[in-house]
């Protein structure tokens, strides 16, 4: 299966996330593509498509802020990564914000995902990548080595370690070229509530997610198995909740029902986000799959027989991230 | 003048907050409150008046979650103090959430407010200092030592310091008397969020607020001059923003505003939340007040010759913040 890549993806390099009262060490590192491509052998590269995709997808100005966040947090006398302290608060208005910890709590929705001098190339060329492999998947099953990984950021909003949603971008530019009608199977570990909030109100956008229920894993203000789209969107948003120490046999009912709701959408192209964090020894996440489930996940998916494009979100036990990654792509191949 | 404190408000002690993408030693230490009692003198107890004047002012879901949060935390096998590293956007809707994590981000906006094992017992008696001072503010002013302090806490989230808002709920409490009209006047450094947010909607209490321009401080959403009071409340909320580097000169005329709105209410009553913090010296803040003018101040207020109760707020330069009281406080009383 060919892989697309983009060097520039590895200068993101966070130090460190708050969590549980203090710093831990930034579990999303640039070591976890190399270790991904270590196990794939050679990517392609990435082809340049330009912003336009990605503000198809994304807010105007939280795509400019982004851009200019780190320089402006350089700039307010700041060293280090730039990290917010301060969020509204769910119902306050919109405001024409200047400050940078104004614009930083504004565009976030956690305190884990800090914006480096490169956040912006990195999150650019992760996005280019999904471009570059959606062009591939109209022949065959393609992989988008994407990183950093994107289903957690929102129209405006950044957060989960991620800043474009690569999958979204790539869902909607499949839709663009008549590709569609396009499902999105998010299989992380966690749920991907920057793409489920970016087509909720979308009835041409099926969004279909497995993931560690909400109530007791992040992110949990999304992911809810009530929510099943808005307004126009309404039942085109499936959310498939699990319990901790979910196991294969816990996961596959699960991705039965999933994939019988991209069959049953009439979807011409799939778009996967792929997250191998629901590995047993994944070390921030608790299910319970093993090697051969990711195989055994991929072969389901295949049995859609659709184009697919695999786009890379989660995963933090590095050292077997790229055995993961090629146990699942094997399945999809086969 | 009668000061009214207790010393359980000592025991919320927290380490440190987040800012500037690192942490910094807490600013709101129980340091403060001694210094303003060895400037003072002895102070009177508070009483135990319980909880209903607490409840009439906050969510009942807070309150709960308050009580417990640290204890949940220590539960979720975590030490120190609870620190929250991920909030609910703008828009997202209300979940019923048992994870702290989820419950701290819903309950709070910023992560510099740590909920140390004694925050409720202090924030609790912070707010029983309030109520006692009014008890004695119906026959002359009375200062209450409030600490934590109150006025960035809204009816269902914590954060600036602030847990309880104590101006909030013996203003509540004092119309409740019959006392009114109120009025809150708010000379903290920084916008009162909190108690704006949660009389905005009232037309029948009085909100003004002098501070720093929240388009560079603290709490950036809230305390912008078009902030009017929203629905039946429209009108009853007056901010007056001022620039950084703010000295008497620039003070005056905007307390001059401040001061003619409240006698233009008919106010019976006035609830004044001080914060010393706009303090030449104040180590986090921007404004250019000098001792005398915390006496000219008071005097101001003074004028307009109203039963007043004085909640403290902010004021973080320890070493002073006594001496400021009281000099503010002798205007007060001349």
């Amino acid at each position: 299966m060919i892989t697309i890549f983009d060097p520039h993806q590895l200068l993101h390099a966070p130090l460190r996330e708050l969590h549980n009262g203090g710093w831990a060490d930034h579990a999303e590192i640039p070591g976890r593509a190399e270790n991904v491509l270590a196990a794939l052998g050679p990517a392609l590269p990435a082809r340049d498509l330009g912003m336009a995709p990605i503000a198809a997808v994304h807010d105007e100005g939280y795509l400019a802020f982004l851009q200019a966040a780190h320089r402006d947090w350089v700039a307010a006398g700041r060293g280090g990564d730039a990290i917010p302290y301060v969020w509204p608060v769910v119902g306050r208005r919109e405001l024409d914000l200047t400050r940078i910890d104004a614009r930083l709590g504004r565009y976030s929705y956690d305190a884990g995902t800090p914006i480096t001098a490169h956040s912006w190339t990195s999150a650019y060329w992760s996005a280019q990548t999904a471009l570059t492999a959606l062009d591939e998947a109209t022949r065959a099953p393609a992989f988008a080595l994407c990183r950093p990984p994107g289903h957690h950021a929102g129209r405006d909003y950044l957060g989960g370690y991620c800043f474009l949603n690569s999958a979204a971008i790539a869902a909607a530019e499949a839709r663009r070229r008549g590709l569609g009608p396009v499902a999105i199977l998010d299989v992380d570990y966690h749920h991907g509530n920057g793409t489920q909030d970016i087509f909720a109100a979308d009835p041409d956008m099926l969004f279909v997610s497995i993931h560690a229920d909400p109530a007791t894993d992040y992110p949990f203000y999304w992911g809810h198995a009530d929510e099943r789209g808005t307004g126009a969107g309404e039942g085109t948003t499936l959310n498939l909740p699990l319990p901790r120490g979910s196991d294969w046999a816990a996961y596959e009912p699960a991705l039965d029902r999933a994939i019988d709701a991209v069959a049953a959408y009439a979807t011409r192209f799939l778009v996967v986000s792929f997250g191998a964090d629901t590995f047993v020894d994944d070390p921030i996440s608790h299910f319970a799959l093993r090697r051969p489930d990711f195989t055994r996940l991929g072969q389901r998916i295949a049995t859609l027989d659709l184009p697919t494009l695999i786009v890379m979100e989660g995963g933090y036990a590095t050292a077997d991230l790229g055995d993961n990654v090629a146990a699942f792509l094997a399945g999809i191949a086969s």
